[in-house]
């Protein structure tokens, strides 16, 4: 760690953790139906606190105009009175959700007539440090809540007035039911030295997860003490095979790139081989075009994209490792389901990889080897999303391998603990 | 980090990594048939090269003695021919262990005709870092083998020459089955530059596993870039309740403490609630003492160790966080079950918390509250196992609470991957 952590805010956030673990132990002990009637309180508060949600919130607009913050984070930041009842609603949502304490994940009675469950049970606490968005603070929360887990907040400072409010009408809203409020806590102080401090509480925090780019996940990572679970990184590549469908394959390029190009389960990489590059790219690239992307391409790339009157740059090294999170794309053309999956593998970064193909093998062998957190065969990779999956709200994406990979959920906030039970077995 | 770790350290273990890397994409795709008949191969040629094991681990203890090791660490340390069929066999009981890969978690088909299914997958590459025992050189490489992990071991120097022989088999072994043999890789430079190296080459490893003392597992969980999963450190607890039957009480209290003194799930602290005190204490303490136990209790706890002409010094605070591994026991008497469960909150480790109890109101509180790997009612905290639990062969007991907790047997080593089948759907 490079620098010292100010004394004072180490200490603030070492006691908001032991009020959290205070609150943990209560939560841990609800029942499905106490916690849901929590959430639908939350909720209920949060609408009627609109008004006052969208004054913090022109606050933070205001400060964030004056220090002359880019208008994408602005729109990212800004809370009308619509969005702050659609953030009460998520929380409803996530109370008609299955609880996934209790559930007994496997069990056995042993020879020795001893009988064994493992059973899921809530982390305890966990710290979220995210950047903009002030739905994560309400989202966060609510599936903290319904998991058993008191959190501990460190949003962006952009958003702090927001997030100071939402919080301040959830904790009250929670003691309004008998609750904890400690359940939820927001730090304030401490700009990011707060961060740090959490990401340091071994033994008071559970468990961080940073949501945001990849610069403050990748300090997280580096810093943090506590297990950390990385989010959301995703240099995603659609592979079309030899054997594509030009049709789907023209689809699946197009959704994947342009459906949203801010979100981490958006195409950044074409690959096509070159069997099929005469029959699908005059295609992709004229509707690439249309969508006013830029291709950054190999020589065989620019090619087409120049035919089809698509903006296009030569593609460098660095191009293949860039997650864009724009109307870019880096694109090679291949000569082998091989050399496919080689790139693929060398620049993944762990999150959703598709091929398009109608060759059962080429599906088969990319889905054994591409190692990802999701591979898709025939389908965008847009449908990497916990609510796509059936899961109703998430966390984030994981694209680590330890305890979650891909859509996280409420299971996944979730750990287990084996019950032994006996008659007084000894070995 | 406090110190650079020396460049060609690095450049040697990110090298090993990297062969690692293509080993593992091997492994990941053999079936369950190949993947035991190699792990037969390395027993069958372990067993043949039974005597040069002992000769390499001959060297071993003559070093280990010169440099003045304590004779129970020089016991860890010795190999025998039988010792070393038992680690052979080991790796045969390993090969018939279901294979946790290709395991289908959970699946569904969405609204949109997508097939979503999440199959258990390897890890990729593991590191362990290890002290004394030889056998877990074996183990670690037999379990990673099954799993479709490559592993990189870095055990302790004073087992340097054993491990380089047991290494030098199985390599040979794999190579002649037409394996990889970088699928097993033991760093016999660098000292300790090696494992931090290991612990910090993020993206060439995908886990690191401490198995040691305390202070190891301090300095992996604190260095490490790479996710960690903290194995082993047990200050378990047994608590007697006010309900607890006597012979009961006694016989979990001493198998507890005193079947195997020197291992993680053996018990280190003794609470006895104040109304059962009178009955089962005597009883107790004079099986303690004949065990040769050393009570470290509080003022009540060192009368009734007195009286049965038990071995005791006063608990202090110090003693209440000590994981002895020795016939040394911390105890007190407690007023309530609530104080017992404070108490066990406080102290706890999380490896294995017992109660005993006749009365099923605190044997259901107990096990609610107490956050813990395991909690056992009515049970030796001795069960706390991969083999007790059915499992076969374990890698460790973690400790924590992502990913695994608890014994963590072969799908402990495996990650997930969600496969995504259609015809072409998009957003």
């Amino acid at each position: 760690m490079s620098t010292q952590i100010a004394p004072d805010v180490v200490e603030h956030v070492h006691e908001t953790a032991r009020r959290a673990r205070v609150a943990a132990r209560e939560l841990a002990l609800l029942t499905r139906a106490q916690k849901d009637s929590a959430l639908v309180a939350v909720a209920d508060a949060i609408d009627d606190g609109a008004a006052d949600v969208v004054a913090a919130n022109a606050e933070d607009l205001r400060r964030g105009r004056e220090r002359g913050l880019a208008e994408n984070l602005l729109d990212r930041l800004t809370l009308d009175e619509e969005r702050v009842h659609a953030v009460a609603d998520a929380l409803r949502q996530v109370a008609s959700l299955p609880d996934p304490v209790g559930e007994v994940v496997r069990g056995s009675t042993l020879a020795n007539g001893l009988q064994i469950r493992q059973v899921r049970v809530p982390m305890g606490v966990v710290g979220m440090i995210y950047e903009a968005r002030p739905n994560v603070t309400v989202d966060a929360a609510g599936l903290g809540l319904k998991s058993g887990n008191a959190v501990i907040l460190r949003g962006g400072s952009a958003a702090s007035s927001t997030n100071a409010e939402l919080v301040r009408i959830m904790r009250a809203a929670l003691e309004a039911q008998g609750r904890n409020p400690d359940a939820v806590n927001l730090l304030t102080e401490g700009g990011h030295d707060a961060g740090r401090a959490l990401m340091t509480a071994r033994g008071l925090v559970d468990l961080v997860i940073p949501r945001g780019g990849a610069s403050l996940i990748r300090t997280v990572v580096t810093e943090s003490t506590v297990p950390v679970i990385e989010t959301g990184t995703g240099n995603c590549h659609v592979y079309v095979d030899a054997s594509a469908d030009t049709e789907m394959a023209v689809e699946v390029v197009l959704n994947s790139k342009t459906h949203r190009t801010s979100v981490c389960n958006a195409a950044e990489s074409l690959l096509v081989h070159r069997e099929a590059a005469d029959r699908v790219l005059p295609r992709i690239m004229e509707r690439l075009a249309a969508a006013g992307v830029t291709v950054h391409g190999d020589r065989a790339m620019e090619g087409y994209a120049e035919s089809a009157g698509a903006a296009h740059v030569p593609v460098t090294d660095e191009d293949d490792d860039t997650e864009f999170l724009s109307l870019d794309l880096s694109a090679r053309v291949v000569d082998s389901l091989e050399e496919a999956i080689a790139h693929v593998q060398e620049h993944t970064s762990g999150h959703t990889e598709a091929i398009v193909t109608a060759d059962r093998a080429a599906a088969r062998r990319f889905t054994a080897e591409v190692d990802a957190a999701a591979v898709m065969v025939n389908a965008s990779t847009r449908f990497t999303d916990g609510g796509e999956f059936g899961f109703g709200a998430e966390i984030g994406i994981s694209t680590q391998k330890l305890h979650a990979r891909g859509p996280m959920a409420l299971p996944e906030l979730t750990t287990t603990k084996w019950v032994v039970e006996g008659d007084g077995q000894v070995r």
